[in-house]
C-alpha cells in the first residue's frame, strides 16, 4: 500500500485524479486531502473536495483547507473549469464539513507522524507545500516523495511560458524546487499527450454513476483545452505514484522564474546536470495506452463500488 | 498594561530592546518572544534570546524559535553583531531551552487567544510575521497593532537602498506591508537619530550588572555603525509602544521592492496618499531627549532589580 | 571660454537653462543644442528649442533633433510643463528650422572635432547621450566633462524613487553612468534647494522682454512643484559649468536601477567608494545666494541685449 | 536580384552564411556587410569578415564594423567558435581594411538610399539593428524585410531558455521586435534540424579551396553542438531570403524577456495572435533535403569560382 496525501484545487482534472485514487484503493492509501486556492477560489476547491469525498466514497479521509492565494501579490485563476470548478457537473451537497486546522499544519503533522512513508502529491499551486517547507523544513526529509503536476520544459498553457499551477504561485514553486528534495515533475510535456479522445470517452461512458462525473467533466474541459480531446493533467501525478514505469523521467535542474516580465512561473529546465545536483525528475514521455489501461481499470473498479 | 509579543533576532540592538521591555514591566506585559534568523543564524538568535531571558529576569516568558532564513532564495547576514550576535558580551549559559513548537504557530495562537489586545513588535526580518499572515490571514485583525523596526524612506544601511531587516527577506516584508493592516514603521530615518553618544553612555555606566550588557554592546556596535555613537534601532520599536508620542508618524503607502537589481528590500515610501489607503504609519522624527529619558529610566528600574 | 553642448527637452527649466547660457556668452561658448523627447514630445521640444534660439538671440547655434523616446519600452512624459512644454509662455514662431542630421551624430562629430574641449550638458532623458556612447564609445574620452541634471540620492519627483529624467529612460541612464567617464550629477538633492521664491521673482520682474519668459514660466512651473517656489533644475547644470564652486560635489558610485517594480530609474548612490572607482561626482549642496547672484546676473546681461 | 545587407559576427556559421551568399551571386546582391561583437569580440568578427571577403571573392562589398557589445551591461561570448571565431580555419590575412564609418550609419544610409529594396539579414546579436532603429526609426519602413537568425520558441542553446544571439543583447532584441516591422525569425527550432551530417559533409569535401573552409569549420563546430552533426544556424537566414518556401513560417507575437533571472533573452512566442498584430513570422519547419540542395548547390558554384 502506498500512502499518499493529495494537495489539490478541484478543478475538473483534480476530480478525475481523486477518482483515480478512489478506484485504486487496493494499492493506494489516501491519508488526507488538502485544498488550496487555484483553479477557483479556496471556498470552492474545498467545497468540491468535500463533495467528491462523498461522491467517490472516500470514507473518513480528512479534507483540510489551506492557502487562499499565492505567497506574494498576484492572484491568478484558471478559466477552464467553469464557475464552480467542476464544469457542468453538479454533485450532491456534501454531508460533512472540512477538518479543523490548516492544510499546512496537516501536511507537517501527517508527514512527521510517518517519516519516509507518505508521498505528497501536489496538483495545484504549491502555496501549501511551500509554506509547509518554510514552517517545518524537515518535511523535506519526512516525505517519501513529492510528485507534482505542474510546469513544463517545452511550453506553457496559461501563457506561452508558464503552466497554470506554477504561474499561480511562482514564489511557492521556487521555494519547493529549492527545498532540497527531488521533485518529480509531471508537466504539460506529458500530460498533454494523454488526452481523453473519443476512444477513451467510449470507455468512460458505461461506468454508471461515475460516468456522470467523468464524461461531462471531460467534455466541459475538452471544449477549451482539447486537441483531440482534453488532458486530465492531475490524474497523471496519481498515475505516476501507482506505476512510475508509465513515465520516462529524466534528472534535471529546474529553476522557477520569479522575476520575468513575460516568464514568471516558467520552470526553466536544464537536463545538462553534469557536476550539479539535480533537484527534479522531469517526465518526458508517457506510455499512453498503458496509462489509460491503468486509469480506466481503476475507474471500472470504482464504478462497481459506486453503482 | 500593554501586551506585546516581540519577534526578534538578537542581535545587539535586539538585546537592548528586550532590556527596555524588561525594564518597563510595570506598563508592558511581554507575552512571548519569537526568534528568526537574521543578524545571525537562528540557532544563535534563539540561544541569545534564551540567555537574555535569564539575564534580564524575564521569568517564564516563552521563547519560541521560527524561520531560519528568508522565504525565497538568498540569505543575508549582518556583520555588525559579531560572531555570536552579541558582540563582546558573554552571558551565562541559559538554564532553560526554548518552547516546543514554531514561532509562526505561537504568533497565530497567541494573537488568536486575545484578539485586539496584543501588539506585535517585529524587529528582525519579517519571515515569521509573513508566514503567520499567510498561514492565518486573520492575524491581521487579531493583532492590536504591528510595530516594526525596519526600512527607511531616505537611505539604506546594508546597501544604499535597503535597510538590513527588509533586505534579509524582501518578499516577507512585501507580504507584511500588503496584508491589510497599518504597519507602524520605525526605520533608519529615526533610529539613526537616537544614538548612544558619550552622554548616554555615561548614564548607562552606573547600571551595575545591566551595564555589563549595555555598555560593551553599545561600544561594540558603535565601532561599526557610529556617527557620534551607535543607534539602538530595535529599542525604538519598543519605545514606540511605551510612548507613541516620542515619535512623529506620518501615513504613507509603502511598497517593498522585490525585483530590483540594486534596490531589493527597499521600502519605497510615498507620503502622497491622496485617494489611496495608507498601509503604513512611518516615523519621521523622534524626540531624542525624551526617548533617552524613557529608555534610561527603564534601564535604571531594571538595574535595580538585577543588582 | 568654456565650450558646451546642451542636450535638452524644453521644458520650462530647460528654457531657463538656455537663457542662463545665453546670458553668459562672455564666458560660455554654446556650440550646439540637441533635443530629445522628454518633458514633452520631440516635435515640441525641438520647436521650443528653435523658438528659444530666436528669442534668446543665440545666433547660429545649430539645433539638432534626436531621440523621440526611450531606448526601451515605456514612454513617460512630465505633466508640469503644460501641453506646449513652456507653460503659458508663447514665443514667436521660429524663423529657422532645425539642422539636418541627428542629435546623436551631432554629438559624436562635435565632440570628435574638439577632443577634450567641450562639456556635454545633458538636462533631459539621457537617450541621445547613451546612443552616442554606444554609437561611438570614444565620446567618453572626447568630452571634456559630462554634467547632467537628473537623479537624486535622497528622493524622486515623478515617484518616490525616481527623478523624471532618469525614469524617462532608465536604460539610457544606466549606459551613461557605466560608460567610463565621471558623470557630474546635479540631482533633486540640490536643485530643489534653489527655488524661485518671491525675492528671486522680484529680481526677474524688471528684466523687460526676458521677464516675459522667465516670470510666467516660473509661475506656471511653481503651481505644481513649489515649496516656497519652483526649482529651475536644468539651470543648475549650466550654473555648475559656469562656476563649479557653487556646488559641493562628492565622489560616488551610482547605479541606475532598471529592473525594479517600484524603483526603475532610481540613481542608487553609494558614497562609500573605498576600493572602487567612483563613476560620478554627486552634488550634495549648493550655495543658494551665490547661485542666484550668478543666474540673475546673467539674466540681467541678457535682458540688456534683448531689450 | 534580391538585395541584402548582412549584419553578422563571424563566427563559423556566419562564415558559412557568407559563403552561401557568395555562391548565390546570380540571385543575391550583397550590398554590404556589417559586424557586431558577438560570438567573439568585434575586432575578431571584423577581421574575420574582412578575411572572408577576400577568401570568398566578395569583391568590393563594404565591411563596416559596429557595436562592440550589448546595449546594456553584460557581455556574453560564445565558446563554440574557438578563440579566433573560425575554429581551426586560418584564412589569409585580408588585403584591405574595413570601411570608414560605423555599421549603424551604414545600415541607416544604405536602407535610406533604396527604400523597400533591401532585406536586412541579421545573424548576430541585434545591437547594430537596435541602434539603427533608435537612431532612425524610419529604417523600419525602408527595409524590405528583416530576417534574423536568433531565438526559439522551444528551447535555448546558451542556457535552457535563451538562444545565444538574443541572450547576448536582450534589450536590443526587445527593441527590434517592438519596432513596428514583422521580424522573420529563424530560430533554433529550425536551424537545429538542418545539421551537417556525414552525407552533407561528403558533399562539401570535394569543393576544393572552399572545402578548406567548410569542412574544418563544420567539424570544429560539430564537436561542441552536434547531435548528428552541427547546425549552421546563420546560413538558414540567407537560405530563407533565397527561397522562403524552404521554411514554414507562422505569424506570432514575440516578446523578448529582459527582466528574468533565468530567462533573459528568451523569445517568448505566442502563436495565438487573435485580435493582436503579430510582430513576427516564426519559422516552424524546414524542408531539410531542399535546404541542403540549395546550400550545396550554391557552394558548388562558388567552389568553381574559387578553384
Amino acid at each position: 500500500m502506498k500512502k499518499v496525501l493529495i494537495d489539490c484545487d478541484p478543478g475538473i482534472d483534480d476530480a478525475l485524479a481523486l477518482a483515480l485514487a478512489a478506484g485504486s484503493a487496493d494499492s493506494l492509501d489516501l491519508v488526507g486531502v488538502t485544498t488550496v486556492g487555484g483553479n477557483v477560489d479556496l471556498e470552492l476547491t474545498t467545497a468540491n473536495a468535500l463533495a467528491l469525498r462523498d461522491f467517490l466514497q472516500l470514507g473518513d479521509v480528512p479534507v483540510t483547507p489551506g492557502s487562499a492565494g499565492a505567497l506574494l501579490r498576484r492572484t491568478v485563476r484558471a478559466t477552464v473549469h467553469g464557475t464552480t470548478g467542476l464544469g457542468d457537473v453538479v454533485l450532491p451537497v456534501p454531508a460533512r464539513g472540512p477538518s479543523e486546522g490548516h492544510a499546512v499544519d496537516f501536511i507537517v503533522e501527517t508527514l512527521k507522524a510517518a517519516p519516509g512513508e507518505i508521498t505528497l502529491v501536489a496538483v495545484g499551486p504549491l502555496s501549501n507545500v511551500a509554506l509547509a517547507v518554510r514552517r517545518e523544513p524537515r518535511v523535506v526529509e519526512w516525505a517519501r516523495d513529492l510528485v507534482i503536476m505542474g510546469g513544463s520544459y517545452t511550453r506553457g498553457n496559461h501563457n506561452p511560458a508558464a503552466e497554470f499551477n506554477m504561474l499561480a504561485d511562482p514564489e511557492a514553486a521556487a521555494i519547493v524546487f529549492e527545498a532540497g528534495w527531488t521533485v518529480t515533475m509531471l508537466g504539460l510535456d506529458v500530460t498533454l499527450k494523454a488526452v481523453v479522445n473519443s476512444a477513451v470517452l467510449d470507455r468512460m461512458r458505461p461506468l454508471g454513476r461515475l460516468a456522470d462525473l467523468l464524461v461531462p467533466a471531460a467534455q466541459f474541459y475538452g471544449t477549451v483545452t482539447a486537441e483531440g480531446g482534453p488532458a486530465i493533467h492531475d490524474a497523471c501525478a496519481v498515475a505516476y505514484v501507482l506505476d512510475p514505469a508509465l513515465f520516462t523521467c529524466v534528472p534535471a535542474v529546474v529553476n522557477v522564474e520569479t522575476a520575468g516580465e513575460f516568464t514568471r512561473g516558467m520552470t526553466v529546465t536544464d537536463f545538462k546536470v553534469a557536476g550539479r545536483e539535480p533537484n527534479a525528475l522531469v517526465a518526458t514521455a508517457v506510455d499512453v495506452p498503458a496509462f489509460w489501461d491503468l486509469v480506466i481499470g481503476a475507474y471500472e473498479k470504482l464504478a462497481t463500488r459506486l453503482g
